[in-house]
This record gives structure tokens, C-alpha cells and sequence, in this order.
């Protein structure tokens, strides 16, 4: 009887990955990851040299999403479609074998992974190892500390309405903005809205060798990858309770 | 000339810190890290076995603090005094040899590192390896997601007036609040005020071996650790969202 492996991998520099999570992928028989179609996926890229000679791989491809509208109840049948298969070849290489699944960041922060987790309850041991979150890759990227003191931290979607994104903002210290490309523009209006563009930086790629990192008054909001991530730093509203206990 | 090597050390368990910051400390000839006078420290509890034969320990000492009451000037001007003087230690080791910092869970997130960091810009090189947050590690023993679709994450500080922990209570779907200890009577009403009490949890010393977790309710708040974390799970709103672009 083997188990599921969930190895959170952290914000792309392999080196980053927890010694666990290593270990784990470096012996594993089977490696099953998330990805686009023709896509190698950003996953599969960040374990590149890795995994062991011989290793059985399943890329678990999302359904073709060109022609169906995302928030339609066609393409989430489709989605709940794809977890479920592969909720039952998980499980089924589970009862002879370990599978390790690989996933970007942290598993249990805004992960893919959580559709399966969810339904392999009950059906096989499933095992998480945390990993480093992308944000808090991308916030060490800029070389500021993103919250000290009583700070509040509020980390958001991209694609929540505008109005609630300048609620958000408006009310936090420190910011976190993820799911931007194409909803960029609609962040960037709201942090305008709230008083706070001109301390927003854009974070693409954090840690990793071609990381880009620019004050997002500068960015050309039209043409920026969705995993780019928008970071406020705080400010330290009274950081000499630091050592306070 | 040496460099300043700030480790984040994850949550605790030290198979969950990064290979780099494992590699680090392992090889380390200059090893620093705070603690409260007259105990070990949590950080150098974590890398203990780590640490080669032969390396030269800083045990940064906070000033004591049962004379004074923490939130005055006197304290704050003993705290400000305490981190030059380390500044300026660190500076001269860092001129012929690297020096490694231990930092619980991520350097740059609510760390006690940052008024190292600050006060050494221009005088000496520092690099920063992040770590799995304390939170990060408190929602993977709980065994459920924190948050996923579009979720609103908000982290407080437990140090907060009740009514503005009440107003972000409310406002957020994911919930994490630090700093706790003598202020979870306040958090309790908090939560209670904004009624989230029922969803909230109580984890202490997530991912360690002796770690606790428990329904807030179910909890005497008269008698809990200050780094005990308080965490509302989300509710995965819109989850189909996950896999779009």
C-alpha cells in the first residue's frame, strides 16, 4: 500500500524547495504534476534534472479551455471531470506505489492540488509538505520586508471585482495581488482608487535566474503573465513590539 | 570580505527549511540568532545537530524587559541600543568572514531580523533566504487548505485594538492571526464579535513533534504560548476559478 505525496515546491528555484520535498522527489518511482496542454508546465520545469532514471511520469493535463467560457457551468463539468479521472489513477498507482505530486508553492495556498486532496479523502494516505510560498519569494526578490510591527496583510485575488479589490486595499497595511495578467489593469485602477499605486511594485518570476522586478506605475499592465504577483510593503506601524514576550 | 547569510529556518521542523538554507547553516563558521535571556532560543533549538565542530555562536540576547513596560520609550530606546550594538558586531565579522543569521520561519515576515537588515544596508553584504512561514506550517497540521478560488487572506497581529481585529475579522474569507498568547482573550471576543469563532482554530508549534491543535472554542485562553497561531480556514469561493489562464 503506498501513499500520495503532495511535495509543495516552493517559488521555482529548485534550491528553495524544503529538504523534505527533495528527498522525496529525488526517490520517487512516480511523478504525477499539473499542466497547460503542449505545455512542459512550470512544475515539471522546476524538478528539470531531479528525478530518478526510470521514473513514471503523469502530466495531468487541464482541459482545453479556448472554447468554452471559464465561469460557464460547461468548463467547470469539465474541470470537475479532470480532478475526478485523475482522484482515481492517483489512487489506483496509491495501492501498489508511492506518487508523488508535484506543486508549485505551497499546496495548501491557493493550489490546484487541494481538488484532488479534497477527493481522495477516505480513498488513500495523502501526506503534504508545505513549501515556500511564490509571494514570499517575490516579496524576498525586492530586498524590503513585506510586514514588521503590527502590520495587517492582506492577500488578494486579481480577479475579484474592483470594488472589492480597493475595499481591500484600502484597509491593509501590506498587500499581496495575485491572478494579475489581464486583470492588471483592473488592479492597477484600484490601488489607484485606494492611495496606494505609488508604493506597488510588480514582481514576475521571484527568485528565479530572469526575475523582473519593477514599481508597477512603470509596467505596461497589457501585457503581464498571470502568475506575475503586485506586492505594498508595510510600513512597521510600531515595530518595537518586535521582541515584545 | 565576508557577507551577512540571513537563513530562513521554516516553521520548525528542520527537515522543512530550504536545501539552500540547510546547506548554509550546515557549512556555517559564524552562526547568530536571537534569544530571551537565559534560554536556548527557538532558532538554535531547530538547528541543533546542524551546527560543524569548531563554530563560533552569537546568542543575541534581548534586552530584559520585566522592569519596563514594553511600550515606552525606555524599552524602546534598550531595544534600538541592542540592535546597533549587533549591527555593528555582525559588520565586523562580515569583514573577513561570512556570518550566518537564524531566523524563524521567512526573514522578511514579521522577523526580528529586519532591524538587523536595516540598520547594516551600505555597510555590509547581505543575502536573504527565505523560508516557509510559522503559518505555512501551522495550516498543514490542520489538514486543510487555507484558502483557494478567490479567497481574501488577512494576518493580524493579536497586539491589535479589538475593534479593528473585529473589522478585519468580518471582512476577510481566511483568517490568520499571530501573536496571541495573553492577547487571546481579546482575539476570542474578536472573532466571536465578528462570527468567525466557530470556524477558528487554535495550532501551537505546528509541524513539531509535540504540536496541538484545537477548536478555539474548546481552548482556555488564560494559558496559551505567544507564538500559538490562530487560523480561519477559507471556503474556496469561485474554486473553478483555479485553473483559468
Amino acid at each position: 500500500m503506498g501513499k500520495i505525496i503532495c511535495t509543495g515546491l516552493g517559488p521555482g528555484d529548485p534550491d528553495l524547495m524544503s529538504v523534505r520535498s527533495d528527498r522525496a522527489i529525488r526517490s520517487a518511482a512516480h511523478v504525477a504534476y499539473f499542466r497547460k496542454k503542449g505545455r512542459q508546465g512550470q512544475a515539471r520545469r522546476i524538478v528539470q534534472g531531479m528525478l530518478a532514471a526510470g521514473v513514471t511520469e503523469y502530466a495531468m493535463e487541464y482541459p482545453v479551455t479556448t472554447e468554452l467560457p471559464f465561469d460557464g457551468p460547461e468548463y467547470r463539468d469539465a474541470l470537475a471531470r479532470f480532478y475526478d479521472d485523475w482522484a482515481d489513477r492517483l489512487a489506483q498507482v496509491a495501492q501498489s506505489a508511492d506518487v508523488v505530486v508535484l506543486c508549485e508553492g505551497d499546496p495548501f495556498f491557493y493550489g490546484s492540488f487541494m481538488h484532488l486532496y479534497t477527493r481522495l479523502q477516505g480513498r488513500a494516505v495523502v501526506e503534504v509538505i508545505p513549501g515556500i510560498t511564490g509571494m514570499t519569494g517575490c516579496w524576498t526578490a525586492t530586498g524590503t520586508p513585506i510586514t514588521w510591527g503590527d502590520d495587517v496583510l492582506t492577500v488578494l485575488m486579481g480577479t475579484l471585482p474592483e470594488a472589492d479589490l480597493v475595499h481591500h486595499m484600502q484597509a491593509a497595511d501590506a498587500l499581496v495581488v495575485m491572478k494579475t495578467g489581464r486583470n492588471l489593469p483592473k488592479v492597477r485602477a484600484a490601488l489607484d482608487a485606494a492611495g496606494r499605486l505609488d508604493q506597488a511594485w510588480l514582481v514576475e518570476r521571484g527568485t528565479m535566474p530572469d526575475q523582473r522586478i519593477a514599481r508597477l506605475v512603470d509596467v505596461d499592465v497589457s501585457d503581464v503573465p498571470y502568475f506575475a504577483i503586485v506586492l505594498v510593503h508595510g510600513h512597521g506601524r510600531r515595530p518595537e513590539l518586535e521582541a515584545v514576550e
